[in-house]
């Protein structure tokens, strides 16, 4: 097995690829009215960051009862937070009003094509570090932007390779969306994997039902087992969602006998000291 | 601040580093009638390697007492382990019978100059790496192995170095010791730090005081500050004793200002899911 170190990326997560993509593509107009997103998780931080390498502002729309580790990371990146009530209605109304008052682009963390080809570099990158053809590469599975740019990349570059996804059993709608061949939105999600509650995006989707070789699933237990074995034998710390990878192998082992292995490690984003270990 | 991460060295920790050196000095026919050592950490996992690599018998004394995970890690690297009560007298007592029946070598965890000449590769390999030459390079004080490795190393290198060894206030015998130009040997030590319990060996304490230039000493609360910022900083897993020296910093800021500074991030070993985050 190899992994791929997102974790140690700029803002502890890969997602910082996709934002810096996206605002490097904006006209020189749009990149000075700045850019708008609604997230309380790492696309926030990633986008504030990128934008203040721009030097332009980044309005980020986070609920009111987002922890306060999360939006004190944002502040610290030099985001514009606008807090609304934690409802979706909320988040879009609040996102809208910005969008007009400033002229600002709209970043979606995911279904979007620049932030699709931003994440697609980890792999790029991945595969290039690699002095080997890996059987499988695999990355976890939330709205999508991480595999849909992965799957692209890695299939560019090396044909013979499969792409796999990895997903919770708790919030199993990509799982369930590639089987059925169209989009299934995941209602009420409950993993300790909170980066991938989210439902797979539009763009996302059609990558992957073009080209993602397979998605295999995984239980709470073993994405704890998983963190576990990161933490004490790569001695590196990583989010519940990075180690869901390492769980797909863990309850799928005969799809991996004999094989090399190629994981994406999404991020390493974690309060730990109040992270609870035991099982829920 | 610059990090020497030996929580990435084999078996978790620089202890390898000692171990290995140790065992490679040894004669042929001294390396075939295997090493003996009483210990419940590091040092014992690292001996139990750098014997399997040779391909002898390495002899683990290890209290009766002595939690798990570090028997099945002394027992994983192939280590051979001889139970025996948590006290000292029947830690040599037992000790002395294995290296009567095998006539081993005794290999001490840091009173043994090939153990102060392998820990010493650290610092070596830190300022090899380092583009610069440090103001100040700092590493933790227990039984005084690594530190006083590091100072002849670092000073023979980078003469205008600063070398510091790093305590916690709860096991301040270094400290005491360093400032009475004598050994005083440390009594009912509690710290978090469990690999710095012990006291100053007489080798390591020859060397520091000659040539080292400073101990700070550190709270119990300013090593789990210190760990946490690691963790969600760096992203890497460090023991507590790796943490002492940042711990240091913190709670004597005024010795480092405007100072580039190297750190020795001694080990890893944590049992991560056990690890208590509240101060005691």
């Amino acid at each position: 097995m190899f992994f791929k170190c997102e974790n140690f990326q700029k803002v502890g997560a890969f997602k910082f690829r996709g934002a810096l993509n996206a605002i490097s593509n904006l006209s020189d107009k749009a990149k000075a009215n700045g850019v708008v997103t609604h997230s309380s998780g790492n696309h926030a931080q990633a986008l504030s960051l990128a934008a203040y390498i721009f030097d332009i502002p980044a309005y980020i729309v986070m609920p009111n009862n987002a922890p306060d580790v999360k939006v004190n990371a944002v502040k610290e990146y030099g985001g514009k937070i606008s807090f609304c009530k934690p409802i979706l209605e909320a988040r879009e109304s609040t996102a809208k009003q910005l969008l007009e008052k400033y002229n600002a682009t709209f970043i979606h963390p995911y279904d979007n094509d620049f932030i699709i080809a931003g994440q697609g570099t980890c792999g790029k990158e991945f595969i290039e570090q690699l002095n080997l053809e890996p059987d499988i590469l695999m990355a976890p599975i939330g709205g999508g932007g991480l595999l849909s740019g992965t799957v692209i990349s890695v299939k560019a570059l090396k044909k013979n390779t499969k792409v796999f996804g990895a997903e919770p059993e708790m919030a199993d709608d990509a799982f369930r969306s590639f089987k059925a061949g169209k989009i299934i939105p995941q209602i009420n999600p409950q993993t300790i994997a909170d980066g991938l509650l989210t439902s797979v995006g539009e763009r996302n989707f059609k990558i992957l039902n073009k080209h993602l070789d397979k998605i295999l699933l995984c239980s709470e237990k073993s994405i704890l087992v998983a963190m576990k074995l990161i933490f004490e034998n790569l001695k590196i710390v990583v989010e519940p969602s990075a180690a869901v990878s390492l769980a797909c192998i863990i309850d799928n082992p005969d799809e991996f006998k004999n094989n090399t292995v190629g994981l994406i490690l999404s991020g390493g984003n974690l309060d730990i000291s109040k992270f609870n270990w035991e099982m829920k």
